[in-house]
């Protein structure tokens, strides 16, 4: 049965689903930053999936991409699977701005977290609810 | 007509084409760290290629990724598209090593580019092209 790792429980909230994966927002609060993990067990790397959820995967991110980019009015979207601290797989899509704190520099590690407050989230939640197409189940809070 | 960014013709060697992406080294030889470019123009999103282009992109990640994990014995391959400093579409595929200058970090901006030789780079142009499908064609030196 698929369980989130700990680590990203303990570092996220959970927005939804999709068809694959859970949609999760990263409490960081410096940048609006999304992490698919297909709800699959054992996967590390991306080409461990079948190749039917791999082309979900990449259609998934790609979505939440194009999705983003037009809620955010981003400068950038930054699409990745490290993997290297959090084994589980993971793709993250990040929504950057030529003024966010890291900017050009990828987020990782680059400045402590700055947590949000309920509120927050919950607009967030309303947010991507509100934008994301029928595939997408927006958890109930 | 398809012409790669002059920043990553700096930064890289060519070592191959794939139906779809230029196959790049990045000139960094702390990590075994190479670049796909789709040859397309005017692309910096991957949500902006074709439905099909979007597809044939991540297929050959996931085909680089999983022949360099074998190849490399990679503890982890990490897969990205950023763009925030060359916005020509491009996607990283990268091994890791728990024992790298950089783990568990991600690569960028984390230590100054190490060069490699010519000796060096013709022998990763032979490794990639001995590793690699047929539809991989190994550039000419």
């Amino acid at each position: 049965m698929f369980v989130l790792d700990s680590r990203l429980q303990q570092d996220t909230f959970v927005l939804g689903d999709l068809p694959l994966s859970r949609v999760l927002l990263s409490n960081d609060a410096r940048y609006p930053w999304f992490i698919l993990v297909p709800r699959r067990e054992d996967v590390s790397e991306v080409f461990q999936l079948s190749a039917e959820d791999q082309q979900a995967l990449w259609a998934e991110a790609a979505l939440l991409g194009e999705v983003l980019k037009d809620a955010f009015k981003a400068d950038k979207i930054n699409i990745a699977t490290l993997g290297n601290v959090v084994s589980q797989l993971h793709m993250h899509v990040i929504v950057r701005y030529r003024t966010d704190d890291a900017w050009p520099a990828p987020v990782w590690g680059r400045h402590p977290a700055k947590p949000y407050d309920e509120a927050q989230v919950a607009a967030l939640r309303e947010k991507l609810r509100s934008v994301m197409p029928r595939q997408y189940n927006s958890a109930e809070v």
